[in-house]
């Protein structure tokens, strides 16, 4: 009854705003009702509504997406961008190993502000004694210095719906670990580097992930969810691929302590690849090679083709290929997207979903995908009337 | 017998070369011979493949597609690219009408080259006397001088396989008429501008049309088969859509006057409309004023939104919806993609197909699409590792 009368006012006020609420969230219709926050004003919670269980559906308060509380340190922290992006993806790869996108609906993280995560990826001292970072130490030769070992920290919020508002029900909280330390000796000196081998990453990780699992723990309303924490290895700064998770652990309920580590075996590679590297699979890099040079054989003015790809156990379970050039018309790059897409059925490697983007300096032309399991590319190209 | 014996040797060649020959070419296999061509060397015609009925497939020379003969004579000549790819595609489409994709396939223009274009695009002159332009006028007052009617030209070729090799069964021409013609009173001083009347577009369009089809029909390869004649009225340089087609005329084999008109009624939008434009359909204009505020209002930080809308015989044929925004994270990419999916399904007029680009500074982040006769959206974000 009460919740008619609601839903007849809401209608009332507005024929558009109403409309929104009915089509813009699927399965979320019982949760357009009027709670009361904390400042007493009214929330209306509702979903993106999800269109693909690929992905999860995101919350929206008052109409406005629910961004994250620390959003954009990692943006201004992070100077190479790969390492934002396969952070992000590759954090809710592992969220969605765990907790289901039909059961649980996505929220920006809400729990730790952009000051909590500032505090912990700067050094511990006197004045910042929440520091995740170890102090700093006298010496600045590269090899004997503390370095920065963590570099960014994302919250990943899971809800379910308890009753008619959503309740906070598992988290995944992502620790980037440097794999280089870039670090200056005087304001406006030269930049230095300390490498970190992979044993110090592992091990300082899983350290940081053990404070971290314990802070959690502190917050009622953490104290009782399965926490997730996951580890990542940055990638160096003139990487054109992203860092790799490599090791994550599912935290029961009430868990304070990490019990146990699921090692992910999951690394990026650059095609083509450079002559001193060596791939996984000298078939894949092959395979890339000789679409490669199918493709630039095609137009007089083609410049660049190449590709991420990304090995999940070693064997390759990605693929982004960017293909740039300076096309005259439009036939030829109908004409093309054509050929790209058979040859690309030809040479590339099977089952591993793969994007292709063609690009001009006037930005995207077309774009062709193949998604997981399925057996043709399809094309799209990009019109203008 | 002798077939099998030349794709042998070529098999034998390399295996790369006929591994392509083989794939790229779908249903093109027995056109992989060896032709003799002028020069006297080899030329190997393949195509570029079919994928998709929507598109004609392409000729391939050599391993290379062969491009236009007049190649970038408009990307030199226009200073509004909307002319370009509007005029490119409109021509397609008017080709399609005719000239069946599933018969036909499409070669880039090779009878006009780049010299007998610039010349025909060019004022009439005693060292040009093949100018379809004007001779110039004594007269720089904007209302009596003689403009430049003609801006651009381009040539599509329909072949057919004919035994073995390729055969021009069809052609298809594009001429742009200026709207508005700008020119400079001295080298380097202000540009002026010549409004060009609708009638004046029509007409003069029409009798260089008449005299195109004249000049191919007394080319040997021209003289026995239909040929379009299209007219597109270009848009200004401040528009942010391209001009439009207004009228074509088939030509059977060898008629070398225009007979008869077929009337195109196309026009291009901008939404949101300006305020002192009226659109073919409040209706649609509302419809995307609505989706676009809804969008809006998702996010702090996203700047426009805007679209290109095509109308033919009065309805919505197609529009590009334009979105960018500064993002902070990949989940908020994901979530706002889900929610444009949801509100373009409810807002957006039906039918009509619609792309949705939604890009950053760093390039586009994802894109929707609903095809013709298709009832959803499907999206796609881009990923990176």
């Amino acid at each position: 009854m009460e919740e008619r009368i609601v839903k007849k006012i809401i209608l009332g006020i507005s024929i558009i705003l109403s409309g929104f609420m009915l089509a813009a969230c699927g399965s979320v219709d019982n949760l357009s009702k009027d709670t009361s926050n904390s400042s007493g004003s009214k929330t209306k919670t509702q979903l993106t509504g999800q269109t693909n269980t690929d992905y999860y559906q995101g919350v929206i308060k008052n109409g406005r997406y629910q961004t994250s509380k620390s959003r954009g340190v990692s943006v201004s922290q992070e100077s190479n961008q790969f390492n934002i992006k396969g952070f992000e993806n590759g954090l809710l790869d592992i969220s969605k190993k765990e907790f289901s996108t039909k059961k649980y609906i996505f929220q920006e993280g809400q729990y730790l502000s952009t000051s909590t995560v500032e505090k912990w990826l700067d050094r511990k001292s006197k004045s910042n004694p929440t520091g995740l970072n170890p102090v700093k130490s006298k010496s600045t030769n590269p090899n004997t210095r503390n370095p920065i070992y963590l570099s960014q920290i994302d919250e990943q919020d899971f809800m379910t719906q308890s009753g008619k508002s959503l309740k906070l029900s598992a988290m995944t909280v992502g620790l980037g670990i440097n794999s280089v330390d870039y670090y200056k000796k005087t304001a406006y000196g030269p930049t230095y580097e300390t490498n970190i081998s992979n044993a110090q990453v592992k091990k300082q990780g899983k350290a940081i992930a053990n404070q971290v699992i314990k802070r959690l723990r502190q917050r009622a309303a953490l104290k009782n969810i399965p926490i997730i924490i996951a580890l990542y290895k940055q990638a160096s700064d003139d990487s054109l691929v992203g860092g790799n998770f490599f090791a994550y652990s599912m935290n029961d309920d009430g868990e304070t302590k990490i019990a146990k580590w699921d090692t992910i075996n999951q690394k990026n590679y650059v095609f083509p690849l450079q002559s001193d590297k060596k791939g996984p699979s000298q078939n894949d890099a092959d395979s890339f090679d000789n679409f490669k040079s199918e493709i630039q054989g095609f137009f007089p003015n083609l410049s660049g083709v190449t590709a991420q790809a990304q090995y999940t156990d070693g064997s390759l379970s990605g693929m982004n290929i960017s293909i740039t050039t300076q096309f005259y018309s439009q036939t030829e790059i109908i004409s093309f997207t054509q050929y790209i897409q058979n040859a690309a059925q030809r040479y590339l490697p099977a089952n591993a979903p793969i994007d292709i983007t063609v690009s001009s300096t006037e930005g995207i032309q077309s774009f062709l995908s193949r998604k997981q399991n399925e057996k043709k590319f399809s094309a799209h190209i990009f019109n203008s009337y």
